[in-house]
């Protein structure tokens, strides 16, 4: 497809899936939106005292959290039935059953939805202007293995209680609004993570992500699983078709620095870079009993130095080095392991810190794999045979910067929802972590908005966001989204440069 | 059952078991043993030269060899049909084919078999005296999931060939003589390797093998095993039931010295001393982009310091440490690990080597689990949060002698079967690796013989032995055997003392 023909089928696109407010209004039946009420509150002819008076009501968002929780749920860490975590695996039975529940709320609400080849689903309230793309707040639906009930699904539910304020306040938009749920965000089953919302920006080719494995022992593939469980989209997923006006994505800050200075809100100003490495060790399957120190070509303690080697770079460069997968072969107590392959994911504020923890890997895993010595690592070891070592970059996740109105727009919900001590509540701050938000950043203005979560823990059943974080959360995104709504106009100018062409 | 009963039983199993040479005469059919044969040869009045001139077949036991290595063919690594390794994992579909023909094979020739409660298979040949336990030749049909042809295979397939010379040649033994297939030698499938010979030894529990389940990821039971390929049999696994005049195994050395030496065959005097662990390191799943080094209980780092260390203590304590197994959860790529698991396999010739070894392990895996230094292992390194560590024995072997008559008798055979340079092509050594002959010492004389393998190399698909090694060894189990069959009447009073009260 030329350029101009994709074009003319973004905008032909646009047009099918942004149906003007009036034509809902006739299309939506009686129990949705009543057919005596007149669309009363337009967000541009709001005062601020007008906007602020919109709230989030926190006991349904919290229903609908645990309600999606009962698909895929975890280990149990408390005695509430809700003090469980999550094992919501991406594309899998429990993910399509949450997946169903969005589609049938968000259409019950009057959004049309639509499904991409990558699974992504947007759901969009129609706005007064069908011209131009909505302003989207999204997350994802997905967990790790054992993750928790807040990241990902917090973003998400918060963004369809900003649907149900609005439709309860008959709140009229100059643009669309939309919800999306992004598909695998967490890398976990299919590890490349928000590998959808990459593809969405163009960033990732749809090949490879369809052809991505699930992680060992599995066979599946993406998009063997998006189409079993019906989520294989005809929509493209590209950001040409379906463009977005601006992304906000409410988030767990997953780290303790919210908490340790007992704040409420982080404004998220960008993402810190990292890179995810598959390092590959082979050395021969040998008896452990008969085999001497010396004679052994061990995958195994090849790996184990070169992982105490990774965090002692990353302690000498303030960086961070984290191996969480690891596979060997054969797997039998008495077999000196032939083969060993391990994830190293690395990450710093800097892009040339990263690169340089990039090129010192390289240099001193190849050392360490040959017998040599690196700072004394062989001390007191008895030299083997060598061993081979691969090292493929799977993931490369440059440093991000938010846009400034984006930023601006949540300092203002923040600062408008909590008030006098705003300031004190209140936090500046790079996320650690990679979301959606790093990829639509590409394509149209982003931001994010971080709640404190219990000690920082993440990634772990016990993750946990106290009731009125989550709340207030969702008051902040609601805000930022409807000033935002507002600023559009104003500001549109700055959206034609690059790199967005809105 | 008391012991005097129990000895009934074992009584009465025996006359069951090992009918007189003249009742089979009568029983088996024509195409086995002529009807107008004598049996001419009884090995107690063989010269010297009449025992010499029985000879195994080569092509024929190499036939054998290859046709049970159909049953779990492994990994290809030359270009003949037979250059390949094996993957025939203890109770499973394809060990239960090696099984049926070891079975129908040793049936055919004459034998008698008998399916205990661990599956290990007795196959057994009428002798003159129908009172005393049968000499065995024995080993396993098990391998490991990347192993090759002659592990335990040769062992097997050489008693078998022993049993075709013996029919071939009308040889009639004062005793009984069989060949036993072992269950899971190996421990790769159930983590215990000579788990059936050990609960035959009544070292281990019935109900402990039983109730062994598989490793990662499987959920099987030995029990359930055994039952789904009918091989569970209705006699009790014990010596006491089972019991053995002595038993004689061949074995590839599974080590370099033979090779290195340019040594033909190895006269085994006894076994290393082992003890078998798992080491379960417990910290917090905690997400890697968002939780700095010192906020991190990383139990996969700290595991790898432990793998590390263990390898240090070997080369200090002139021991092995071996890990052929690490599981981890819950394994993505952006979690840091809040659980390991691995194995750990500590030998050395000696017991007191072994204890003061796993003293240390046990000191050290608790001061690194908690942070603190072991000779510089924390130069460099971030200090985290602790982690906690669970060490459980799972097995001990202690170092073995074997029977003095035995080694003697494998001597002699050697030395009669290679002639005038035996000398220089005979070595004593002891094993490095555990076998069943570890068990069957306990309960009867005992002593292996060991061939060379190329480069030492054991536990993966490259294990080779030339075929002229393999029928050189098989040779010296078939003289052994017949020699010590000679040598029980002159010898007997010996045996009727502890331990073996045969």
């Amino acid at each position: 497809m030329t350029l101009p023909a994709r074009l003319q089928t973004a905008a032909r696109f646009t047009r099918q899936c942004y149906p003007t407010l009036r034509a809902v209004r006739r299309a939506v039946p009686a129990r949705s939106f009543s057919a005596s009420a007149t669309w009363q509150l337009q967000t541009k002819e709001m005062t601020d005292e007008q906007l602020a008076s919109l709230k989030v009501n926190q006991g349904r968002l919290m229903e609908d959290i645990h309600h999606t929780c009962q698909w895929g749920t975890g280990q149990k860490w408390g005695d509430k039935p809700t003090e469980t975590g999550m094992s919501r695996l991406a594309l899998s039975d429990t993910d399509k059953q949450a997946r169903d529940w969005f589609v049938e709320t968000t259409q019950a609400l009057g959004c049309t939805t639509t499904i991409d080849a990558m699974g992504n689903i947007f759901a969009v309230r129609p706005g007064l202007r069908t011209d131009k793309p909505p302003t989207f707040a999204g997350s994802h639906l997905d967990t790790q293995p054992t993750g928790g009930r807040y990241d990902g699904i917090l973003g998400v539910t918060a963004g369809i209680e900003m649907l149900k304020v609005m439709a309860d306040n008959w709140v009229e938009t100059e643009y669309p609004v939309g919800v999306v749920n992004w598909t695998n965000e967490e890398g976990a089953r299919f590890p490349m993570s928000m590998v959808a919302s990459g593809v969405w920006a163009g960033s990732i080719p749809l090949e490879t992500a369809h052809n991505t494995r699930e992680v060992h022992p599995g066979t599946a593939t993406m998009a063997s699983e998006l189409s079993r469980i019906g989520y294989l989209g005809q929509t493209p997923a590209s950001y040409e078709v379906i463009p977005m006006g601006a992304h906000f994505e409410l988030h767990i800050e997953q780290g303790p620095l919210l908490e340790m200075a007992n704040k409420k809100i982080g404004v998220v100003k960008g993402v810190q870079a990292y890179k995810w490495f598959t390092i590959n060790v082979k050395g021969r399957d040998t008896h452990t009993g008969t085999t001497d120190l010396k004679s052994r070509a061990d995958a195994l303690l090849v790996a184990s130095k070169m992982i105490l080697h990774s965090h002692r770079l990353a302690t000498a460069n303030s960086a961070l080095a984290s191996t969480g997968i690891l596979n060997l072969k054969p797997g039998s107590t008495n077999t000196v392991p032939g083969e060993v392959s391990f994830s190293l994911d690395i990450r710093a504020p800097k892009d040339s810190t990263v690169e340089a923890m990039a090129e010192l890997i390289k240099k001193d895993f190849s050392t360490i794999a040959a017998g040599e010595d690196i700072s004394d690592s062989n001390l007191g070891c008895t030299l083997g045979l060598p061993c081979e070592v691969t090292i493929t970059e799977d993931f490369d996740s440059p440093a991000t910067t938010f846009h400034q109105d984006c930023v601006d727009a949540v300092h203002q919900a923040a600062h408008s929802t909590i008030g006098p001590d705003a300031h004190d509540k209140i936090m500046e701050m790079t996320s650690g972590a990679g979301h959606d938000s790093v990829y639509t950043s590409k394509r149209c203005p982003t931001s994010m908005i971080f709640v404190p979560c219990r000690e920082g823990v993440s990634h772990n059943p016990r993750e946990y966001c106290k009731e009125e974080d989550c709340a207030l959360g969702a008051q902040v995104l609601l805000q930022s989204v409807l000033r935002f709504d507002r600023m559009r106009d104003e500001r549109r100018v700055t959206w034609k440069q690059e790199p967005y062409k809105l």
